[in-house]
């Protein structure tokens, strides 16, 4: 497939220069309309039992296909609604109490900042997000100690788009690690296997239905499941105990539509192999061109697919003037930073159109 | 609108008797027009502000809805992805002790259950089921004592189908009371204003997409937010504390797709003012039909718009002979029975059918 081919499958992309994956990716005809046509059972016999067995089995092989993308079983994945369901799910299953501490860093989405915080065990962050990239293992690594139970953070930061070398600092920890894959699977090579929980947004990089993800667990009977669905049980007592199902179906919390089983699969398959390299050089290319432009950029090369640059003056308004202009990134609440998305689908007009948009601001 | 237009809003009915809608309404053909036609915006730019701002538009808008629907104030709404998530926002927010006691019945989905046994509390279980519904009210009163901190049950029994006298027990305790109103909205009228929470279901009764419904909670501020989503803060600390967002959206636990938003609001807006009678007359005649031909009906006249009666013999094979004449009921596992859901849809000939159907096997 050539990149104009894989380009060609965004109708999006034939007006705007999209450029944020990292809040949701464009979705591509052919995801549209898979969607569509498994949607149309909705009109038959939705609550007979073979639509409910289809979806079972749709359910089991999406499992598997998310599985395959980040090298894990598909028996320790779990569907779910987002990365942000993901986090809550694992939070709620440690049964946190006020004296034990989690470690995170300054530079979190609060769909998990809000459940570390809800969970009562003190939350000590580490000030990664104004030092250098380098310096990240050693600064969480600071924050961590005898009562840290545990840690939990983005392998690419939503804010800066700097990748926190995981492996690494999972090699060092004895506490279980969470690793928030929202802006990583899809953007840059992952294999979560040797982390204790990893989560998949479908969204964004993968360019699936909003909203979809996944959870990845390594040892699912050692997580208790804190806030049980009907997914959750192979049989069950009068007053709720259950016996739980086999893996990490146990922590699903929610029906997922046919349409969106169909979308995510289908929007996962449409991806190049030459994904990753591409998305590396364009994201490198926005960034240098950037700095060309003698913007401040924060994002330092090498790491995911989103570069951050401050902007002095209102960056709401910098975002509503670019979409006027069919450019679309985003600001960051709280911060003085505009943020760019790069996917395999970017190419260099894309670039020029936001350099040249953000000049005309 | 007569009977027969109102009928042939949906394709499904063209072929199938369809008796199911406890587990998963009828969809007509408006509902799906208008998700597929909200739901091709996904191939413009979806991560754009406009975008954005119009969904954050049509929640408000179907939390106004669900709000008339049970006669309660939109502010006092959270859109949910089914009764289930409801279910578990309301036990896990209450952040329940081991020393505490729930009181629940021995006709509850596990929706509800699975919760409630999660929370740790002890789960106390009236025996209603076996017990003719006048003497409800004073079994579950039976139950409920000092240590009490929730009352959670159905106002419809999805079982047998028999309501629970909730506007009386609410009257009597004084423990808060969680309704699960899955088999209720939508089916008979609901007025959900004086009770503490109250959960509604988008895709049964409603004939919504799947997965869709709200929650309804008295006093928002009194109910802690214990599984946080990016959309239950006004505004956060790097360690996560937050302001939550007025009302009771600071229970929203997932982005709800544009076209379910629309979805759900086509297929409220479809329904005829006549539904509840015409639901109330049907149910009955099924009921009576039953009876006649001689099985041994569990469900007394006038409550709900469900049906259940015991089956000698497989119960899931006699759900599947009847699915293979077009007539579509369900199994209540763990049980002898078999259900048929009858809503304003439903018209003679579909009850003539599921009995034949039955006297075939």
């Amino acid at each position: 497939m050539t990149h104009e081919e894989a380009r060609a499958a965004f109708p999006v992309l034939e007006r705007y220069a999209y450029l944020n994956a990292g809040s949701v990716g464009p979705m591509a005809q052919a995801t549209y309309n898979a969607m569509v046509a498994a949607g149309r059972a909705e009109l038959g016999p939705r609550g007979g039992s073979e639509a409910f067995d289809r979806i079972i089995e749709a359910r089991a092989a999406l499992r598997d296909v998310l599985a395959r993308l980040t090298g894990v079983d598909g028996e320790r994945v779990a569907l779910t609604t987002s990365t942000s369901e993901a986090c809550r799910i694992v939070v709620t299953g440690l049964g946190l109490q006020p004296h034990d501490e989690v470690v995170t860093t300054d530079a979190e989405h609060f769909g998990l900042l809000g459940p570390l915080h809800a969970s009562g065990a003190k939350v000590r962050v580490a000030k990664v997000r104004d030092r250098p990239p380098s310096e990240a293992l050693a600064t969480i690594l600071a924050e961590v100690g005898p009562s840290t139970k545990l840690v939990a953070l983005s392998h690419v930061l939503w804010l800066n788009g700097h990748a926190v070398p995981i492996e690494e600092l999972h090699d060092w920890l004895s506490a279980p690690l969470l690793v928030d894959g929202a802006q990583s699977v899809g953007a840059i090579p992952v294999d979560a296997e040797p982390f204790d929980f990893y989560t998949v947004s479908g969204q964004k990089w993968l360019c699936g239905p909003t909203p979809t993800g996944g959870l990845y667990v390594r040892e699912p009977e050692n997580l208790r499941v804190a806030t049980p669905s009907y997914f959750s049980q192979e049989s069950y007592e009068p007053d709720g105990a259950f016996v739980p199902r086999d893996g990490a179906a146990r922590f699903e919390q929610n029906w997922i539509p046919a349409a969106f089983v169909a979308g995510l699969d289908a929007a996962i398959a449409l991806a190049p192999e030459w994904r990753f390299e591409r998305a590396r050089e364009i994201t490198d290319l926005c960034r240098r061109r950037l700095v060309e432009a003698g913007y401040d950029v924060v994002t330092e090369p090498g790491h995911g697919t989103l570069v951050s640059w401050r902007w002095d003056g209102d960056t709401k308004e910098a975002v509503k003037s670019l979409y006027e202009r069919d450019v679309v990134i985003r600001d960051l609440p709280g911060t003085d930073l505009l943020r760019a998305s790069c996917g395999y689908w970017t190419n260099e007009d894309d670039i020029d159109r936001l350099v040249a948009g953000l000049s005309a601001l």
